[in-house]
């Protein structure tokens, strides 16, 4: 298997001292409660094995989450499996679920873990490409890529690396061919708090008939800005949720105890400070579209997640992942070239992620360096 | 996939306020350092992503353990990889280089991992039986388990759930019939501190032509006593180990960054404070032991490991399964009957084993409460 996209752009930012707008994560702390209380779990003692489910403060957190924010009735106990991140809730899914020669359909871009883990289990990625400016889902689309080995749709919403935010048709839409062919979707939702403007993060699980079908992927890294803790989990129906759990405790048997404790005083924070988490990164997102427009650059509208992404081809470009890999070298900022997340480069030949998760300084100096070009 | 037999004891135990002499993992905190340098850590905001490979200061921590404790020279780029506990740098190491239809040949008794990664990944895991009290190696056995279609042996030294330490002859057999048939060892060294009386415990790494055919395990969670933190390792020549990251990054990507700095600053305390642990343990296995044997039970030499294994044959039991799945209601202690690490339990129907790793008023409690059978 190859290096992922992501060890290689934040390896080439360590190395040449750069400002890392590739991988993902924020650069500032999130509420200090939920380091507090990991703190304070570790000096209790609560440092041994956890139930390899989870902790049960953290599983209930996650189903009262559920049910405040979306009215979604998560059983604490059969319906919720935490993981070591939501990278772990992922693959232990698709493992539990996937055959060889299954196929699984995904929303193209996609988040590179989805095609690497279906090669590892023989089973193959169909991709529905959703295009720049607006990364609309055409449903026709979705439709003729359904095949008698179709198996799963992993469906990405909030979406990396578009910033799409799918609206209750799109998901619809999807839900109606779960459902006509009898499909597993599988949710990646981690980006559910990091939304912007007056876009709102619609679970799939909520629509009619889909809960039954539906592994939801939360995770506590990008929600409370820890990406390092890996603690995510999947939460939907009992059976699915026990095949998640019967894979995964073979994977790494269970996450962090004492981060499991700081994750679980964060899902009880009021309302209000998730939501604020979402504010604070669209006036970033503001910030560094602007600045990548006044480059030259067109921007494409990011309603959500981490991430902006830009068309570098007024700079001159015609590859973007050679691009990306002498972008640190060359004026110390690091990306990373969507076309990594397709099956295929072409028609995104020239579009590169940038994150907008970071002190408005460093954007700032990002811009400042990203001018030399 | 079943619920592992350590989920299923964990949970029975806490069902009936049982004491926990199932699941291995100790009731007392390790060395305060440790969790010191991670709570520095979180302060500090170390908590966005690691490296999938692992902190720098960790892995060469690792590198530097190796080659204090047992003169190996793995280079701390390329050699080590960090992973989401021991489980994971088996599972992936496994994941990477088991292919459908190959042999895996373990010692039996087994971990219960092996048998069901084999089993995930469509391998077969051929047993070769270690048998009480003396658990010797038959190489005879060895040699006839060897088939054209092995690829892989694991070995588990100190040995799980037996307490056995592999002698250098032992290794060496284990290392010939490697060598003859061009295998790749995956060595569970996990137990490496947890070492009882002057039993040594020898790397297979370190025999004469083994470091460049073998994947060696380690764990921070044994070596420190925070089994929750799941931090363990793979390392190994660089070949092999770029194999196993190939896949972990698809598994959970990284492991927990506060807790790698703390398993980091608990590999640079002086040698004397692991090898503490191990005289501390050591002293708990012979109270164990005695209070067993006092039972009237016969009790096999452990000479290493969080275990100790007894035959309950003189209480009446037929099957250690059943009576272990009673054991926690019916008299407030759970353990795991050793018939779950072994294909079939022809000869071990009535062996049980029990955690010595706990304080030592529990483990008197755990014996009066045991005398009421
Ligand atoms: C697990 S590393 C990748 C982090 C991430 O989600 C991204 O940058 O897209
Ligand atoms: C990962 S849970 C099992 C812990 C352990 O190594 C054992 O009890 O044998």
């Amino acid at each position: 298997m190859a290096e992922t996209i992501f060890s290689e752009m934040s390896r080439l930012a360590l190395e040449h001292d750069a400002i890392n707008l590739g991988q993902g994560f924020p650069d500032t702390p999130g509420p200090h409660e939920v380091v507090d209380a990991a703190v304070a779990a570790m000096h209790k003692g609560w440092n041994q094995y956890p139930p390899a489910v989870g902790i049960a403060s953290l599983r209930t957190a996650i189903a009262e989450h559920q049910r405040r924010w979306y009215g979604l009735d998560v059983e604490a106990t059969g319906g919720v499996v935490v993981c070591s991140g939501a990278s772990e809730a992922l693959s232990s899914a698709m493992t539990a679920l996937l055959r060889p020669g299954d196929e699984v359909i995904a929303l193209e871009p996609y988040y590179d873990l989805y095609g690497a883990t279906a090669q590892l289990l023989g089973a193959h990625l169909v991709p529905v490409r959703i295009h720049a400016p607006d990364y609309a889902l055409d449903p026709a689309a979705l439709r003729a890529a359904v095949t008698g080995r179709t198996r799963m749709i992993v469906l990405n919403t909030p979406h990396n690396p578009t910033g799409a935010v799918l609206s209750r048709d799109e998901l619809q839409a999807i839900a109606d061919v779960a459902i006509e062919h009898d499909l597993i979707v599988l949710a990646d939702e981690v980006y559910e708090h990091l939304v912007f403007d007056d876009n709102v993060h619609v679970p799939i699980a909520t629509l009619p008939g889909m809960f039954e079908r539906t592994i939801t992927v939360g995770s506590g890294g990008k929600t409370f800005s820890v990406t390092g803790w890996k603690i995510g989990w999947a939460t939907g129906p009992a059976p699915l949720v026990e095949k998640v759990l019967g894979v995964k405790q073979w994977f790494s048997f269970a996450a962090g105890t004492p981060l499991q404790h700081g994750i679980a005083v964060g899902l009880e924070l009021p309302d209000s400070r998730l939501a604020a988490l979402g504010a604070d990164l669209g006036r970033k997102r503001d910030l560094l579209t602007d600045g990548l427009r006044e480059l030259g650059l067109e921007v494409f509208h990011s309603k959500a997640t981490y991430f902006v992404t830009a068309d570098v081809a007024p700079l001159g470009v015609t590859d973007s992942l050679e691009f990306c890999r002498s972008l640190p070298e060359r004026v110390g900022v690091a990306a990373v070239p969507n076309q990594v997340f397709h099956a295929s480069p072409e028609g995104v030949e020239t579009q590169v992620r940038f994150a907008c998760c970071k002190r408005d300084e460093i954007l700032a100096d990002a811009l400042l360096r990203l001018r030399k070009l």
